[in-house]
C-alpha cells in the first residue's frame, strides 16, 4: 500500500456503499497531487460514482480516467461545474490553488472535497469560511494520514470510547521520502505548497485536534528549516510545532523530508497519544525493523501491553460518512469548524515559525 | 534491571577497573534518592572503593552499607568531608539540597558527583560555577538515562562516528511510574524537587545537548501541568519543552508520571535522533508489546532498517572516565560546561513554563 514517496499513496479498501448506484455523483478536478487517487478510491468504495475527470494537463486527466473505468474526460472545468448532476467536486490542485477552486465549486452549488492542505493563507481561509456560510456548501479536506489509515481510525474510536481516560497529549512524527527527482516545480516553491508546516503539518494539526477532542488551540512555538537542500531555497525540509489546546491538552509534531533510502516505506509515521489511564503508539505505515507491514497499535493500560495489528480490519468510514453528509446535510465525517480550525492552525504555525539552519 | 518505579533503578555492569585497588576512594553522602545505588555500582565496577556512607537517616545509611560490604558508616557528614583519603563524594540528596552539599564537598577539596538534577535554581548554578572555578574541583552529575543505559551509550558513539550524518533533531519521551504511595514528602514539594522539567527534564536536556553536539541552546517554549493529581498540588505530573540549539538542531521532550500499571517496566523511555543520513530510535527500558527487554536501537539509513539489541554488550564507560578525570584532571566523561548547561536549560524551562490544566 505505501508507495515510494507517499505522493501516490492511495489506499484501497473493501467496497462498503452507503447509497444506491447513482445517488451520489462526483467529479475530479485538479489532479496535481497523487492523493486524488486515494480520494476517488475512498468515495467510489463508499458508493459514489466518479463521472468526470478534468485537469489542464491532458496526461493527468487520461491517467486518472484509465484508473476509473467509465469516467468521462471533460473538455473544461466549466463543463464539470455546469453539470447539475455533479454533487461534489474532489480536487488535488497545487495547495495555493485549493481555495480558489473551492470557491468556484461552491459558487456552482456543489460540495468541495480538497486534498490537504485545506488552503495556504488566512485570507483564503476567511473567504472559504464566508463562502461556506453563504452557499451552505461543504469544504471538506482529505486529511489522509488519519482518515485513510486504519490504525488511526481505530485509535480515534478507542479514544472516544475512553480507552485512555482523558487525553493529555499527542505527539506526531511525520517523516516523508523526498524523491526530489520526481517532484513537480511547485514542490520547491514555498508560496505554492504553503510551507512544510502548512502542507505536511496539516495532517498533524488535524490529528492533534481530533485525538484530544479540541475545537481550538494555540501554537506555542514552531520552527522550519532547510537544513540540507540549499540548492532548493524554496524547499523547507524540516518543521516542528508545539501546541496547547483549549481543553489543556498539549501537542507536538515534527514533519520532514529525511526518510532514508533504506526504509521499507515512504515514512515511519508515528502517533503517541498519552492519557490519564494509558497510552497508545501508532506505527502507521510500517513497523520498523520488522516485515510486519503497517497499522500497528500498541495500547498500554492498567491491564497490560496490547499489540493490535489492524490492517484490513477497520476500513475507512470517513468516505461513506462524507457522502451521507452531502446527501443529508449532516456532519458525521468531520465538522466543518474542525476542518477549518486545523487549516487555520497550520497556516499560523507556518507564518509564525522561527527559521533555523 | 528496571524496577517498579525507577527510583531504585541501579544498573549493574561488568567490573572494568580503570585504576588499581585503592587508587580512587569515594564516599556516599545524602541518600534520599535510590539513584545512589546506581552511582555507587558504576564507580565501584570501574575500580573505585566506597569507603564511607552517611545520611542523617540511619536506616538509609544502614541499607546502603548492607549493599556494599566493607563500607564504613560515618557518624556525621564532617567525618567524611574531613577524611583526606576521600577523593570524591557521591550524593543523592533532595534536589534542592544538591548544590549546598556540593559547595561543602568542593570546599573540602573533593570532587562532587550528584544525582540529577544538578541543582534547582539559577542562583545555585551561579554559585556552583564560581565554586568549580575557585576550587578547581568537579561538579559531576549522574544523568543516568544516558550514561547508565547501554542503548544510549552506543547511540552516542554511533552519532559521533557519523552514522546519521548531521544530527538535526532529538525527541525524548520520559514517562515514569508515579508509585505515589511509596514516595517521600519532598516528592510532592515543588521547591524541593525543583519541578518536573528540572527533575525528570534534566535527563532530556542533557541528551538533547549530547546527541546534537550543542554547547548551548534556547528554550523555545515549555509547559507543565498537574492534570490528574489535584490532591497533591505540589506535584507536576506532566511537562514538555521545545528547544533549539546554537548549531541549529531542534529538540523536544515530554516527561510525565503517567506510566500505566500494565506496563512491564517503570517507563517506556524513547529517544528519536534524526539526522541528514538516517535516524535512530532507542527503546531504552523495554520494547513495548514484546518480552525482549530493553536497550533496542532501530537505526535506519541508506542501507536498510537495522535492529541492534545491545543489553550487556556496551557497558558504562562513563564511570571509569569520571574516575580517570578525577585522577588526571581531564574531561573524558562529560565536560563541566556541558553538565552545567544542561542544568541551566532545565531550570530555565521550568521557570518559564506555561502552566496548563
Amino acid at each position: 500500500m505505501p508507495t515510494a514517496d507517499g505522493m501516490s499513496y492511495a489506499p484501497k479498501g473493501k467496497p462498503a456503499p452507503v447509497c444506491q448506484e447513482g445517488d451520489f455523483v462526483f467529479a475530479a478536478v485538479g489532479l496535481d497531487h497523487g492523493h486524488i487517487y486515494g480520494m476517488c478510491n475512498g468515495l467510489t468504495e463508499a458508493g459514489g460514482r466518479l463521472k468526470w475527470a478534468y485537469d489542464p494537463d491532458p496526461a493527468k486527466t487520461a491517467a486518472l480516467a484509465a484508473s476509473f473505468p467509465g469516467v468521462q474526460v471533460a473538455r473544461s472545468e466549466d463543463e464539470v461545474l455546469e453539470d447539475p448532476g455533479v454533487q461534489l467536486v474532489a480536487g488535488a490542485a497545487v495547495p495555493a490553488d485549493h481555495a480558489a477552486l473551492g470557491m468556484r465549486v461552491m459558487a456552482h452549488g456543489k460540495d468541495y472535497f480538497t486534498d490537504k492542505p485545506a488552503l495556504t493563507t488566512l485570507d483564503q481561509l476567511a473567504q472559504a469560511r464566508l463562502a461556506v456560510e453563504s452557499t451552505g456548501r461543504k469544504y471538506a479536506v482529505y486529511y489522509s494520514e488519519r482518515v485513510h489509515v486504519e490504525s488511526a481510525v481505530l485509535a480515534g474510536r478507542l479514544v472516544r470510547e475512553g480507552a485512555l481516560g482523558r487525553v493529555l497529549q499527542v505527539i506526531g512524527l511525520g517523516p516523508h521520502r523526498a524523491n526530489l527527482a520526481s517532484r513537480p516545480p511547485w514542490f520547491f516553491e514555498r508560496e505554492r505548497y504553503g510551507g512544510i508546516l502548512c502542507d505536511l503539518g496539516s495532517h498533524q494539526v488535524e490529528q492533534f485536534l481530533w485525538f484530544t477532542g479540541n475545537s481550538d488551540a494555540r501554537v506555542v512555538g514552531s520552527q522550519v528549516a532547510n537544513y540540507a537542500h540549499k540548492d532548493r531555497p524554496g524547499l523547507e525540509d524540516f518543521g516542528d510545532c508545539h501546541l496547547v489546546g483549549e481543553n489543556g491538552a498539549t501537542g507536538y509534531f515534527r514533519v520532514d523530508w529525511f526518510t532514508p533510502d533504506g526504509l521499507s516505506g515512504w515514512g515511519d509515521g508515528r502517533t503517541f497519544i498519552l492519557g490519564t489511564l494509558g497510552y497508545m503508539e501508532l506505527r502507521k505505515y510500517l513497523n520498523v525493523g520488522t516485515p510486519d507491514g503497517g497499522n500497528h497499535i500498541y495500547l498500554v493500560d492498567a491491564g497490560g501491553e496490547h499489540h493490535l495489528s489492524v490492517s484490513r480490519q477497520v476500513g475507512y468510514p470517513f468516505f461513506g460518512e462524507l457522502i451521507l453528509d452531502c446527501l443529508e446535510r449532516t456532519e458525521r465525517a468531520m465538522p466543518q469548524a474542525h476542518t477549518f480550525k486545523a487549516a487555520e492552525l497550520c497556516v499560523v504555525a507556518e507564518q509564525e515559525a522561527n527559521r533555523t539552519e
